[in-house]
């Protein structure tokens, strides 16, 4: 066992899914579960994520050596500058947020003496929301991003969380908050933009004349738009940059089409496909 | 049995999955295959896809009661306008294109006499291809979009080859081929030239950062860069509409994510939401 006692902080799909998988997995003793809606807290409790579960941050967080951050990224940063003035000495944050250099810049140098602060990202999540989608094995082999900032300077924190994300199933991989964020712009966000829109300008009653390919390209637009607001709203310059990659590669193949260059054509979705073969089905 | 012998030509995916269908509920006593290339005959063969092959297209169609054309679709109406100087009055053509408008104006006032032509589109497919991926069912629960010109001009042959895409175990729609193209433009081919972008700015260094959204929006640029080039060639116009709504739809977003108009990225993406639910899982 990681550690006797942990927190998680929002016991949604993802904190729920670190509850599940802390305990099936033997990393926490215990769960306490926070969350500002009693009913969620409720159904966390019922699916087994959280041994017991209160609305009371500071109560809740107090006898934890870990505390898991799992609220919208809008509110992670806040969340753990209130929490750090009730833990001990010795106690380590880590987050599941979307985005990372928002919440890093906002909690530099704010935490009491002795409590730490890795930021993580753990690639994996659905369309779906609430405790009672979460799923033990939803970090099984999935990777999660740790933030590390300067060389040498946090190897003790670092490897204590990262076993934390590790004993959830999935592998970790270092990376600085920039490198984060620019990537999971193009990876993430951007995908999300586009399934959103190609879902916006689809008349409903056209949808009977779809099949399986509007329904992969659409699936995550399903989301829930008030999380996603907030990852935007976090990550606003890169996913502006992937924005600017993406049009400018749409209107390349919009000059094709016009031009009704065929093998034009072949070569530009040749490229997506390249890149799509590299990832496996 | 609603035909003693049929003819697939071009038996990869979706012929292999004619064929599989056909055989495995009935719709055809024989199956006969015609490709250019004998080793798709070879593996239609041996996945049991179709009882016979020829590279022959006349020999291949000459006893069929029914011609189902599942080339890519800038060869169907050719295919069409040749095999049918081999057939017998009476026999009828279909096919499986994803486009409508080009072939049935190539072909109109072309055929001999008896010898009929319906479109169809069956909504259903794979980014995989050859008949070793066909599957029997397929088509089982899907729509197949049928094409009809003026009203009350068509009724015998659009019964009787309706009947046979009932009998893959589709839901026959029927429509005018302008309807059909303009709908799949927004319901299909967008969304492929969408996933191809999306694919093709994105580095394969940054896929291990990627999660089942990229996967999911991504999963049909795997498709055969061939077919889809011939598809959105065929239906030029109609893409070109569904990009500009598209493009308009994405700048609508940039502008919120610029001005950090958290509450219109909201509303933004609910309105994606909606559609999106209206779909089902």
């Amino acid at each position: 066992m990681l550690f006797e006692q942990i927190t998680i902080v929002g016991v949604g799909l993802i904190g729920g899914s670190v509850g599940l998988a802390a305990k099936a997995r033997g990393a926490a003793g215990r769960v306490v579960g926070v969350d500002r809606d009693p009913n969620s807290i409720a159904k966390a409790q019922s699916v087994g994520a959280i041994d017991s579960g209160t609305t009371d941050l500071a109560a809740g967080v107090a006898g934890s050596q870990l505390v898991v951050v799992c609220t919208p990224v809008d509110r992670v940063a806040e969340v753990i500058l209130a929490a750090a003035r009730h833990v001990r000495p010795g106690t380590y944050f880590t987050d599941g947020g979307s985005t990372k250099g928002n919440i890093v810049a906002a909690v530099q140098g704010k935490l009491p003496p002795g409590v730490e602060y890795v930021a993580a990202h753990p690639l994996a999540g659905s369309e779906k929301a609430g405790a009672e989608h979460g799923r033990a094995d939803l970090f099984a082999g999935r990777v999660t991003a740790l933030i590390v900032g300067k060389l040498g300077s946090d190897w003790g924190r670092t490897v204590t969380v990262g076993r934390f994300w590790e004993a959830l199933g999935s592998r970790v991989v270092l990376m600085n908050a920039d490198e984060h964020d620019r990537t999971v712009a193009f990876t993430s966000h951007l995908p999300h933009a586009v399934a959103g829109a190609v879902a916006g300008i689809t008349p409903k009653e056209w949808l009977h004349l779809s099949a399986g390919g509007f329904r992969d390209v659409t699936r995550v637009a399903a989301g829930d738009p008030d999380l996603w607001a907030a990852i935007f709203t976090a990550n606003r310059d890169a996913t502006l940059t992937a924005l600017t990659a993406f049009n400018s590669r749409m209107n390349e193949f919009r000059k094709l089409l016009e031009a009704g260059d065929r093998d034009g054509l072949k070569r530009w979705l040749n490229e997506g496909k390249q890149v799509r073969d590299a990832l496996g089905t």
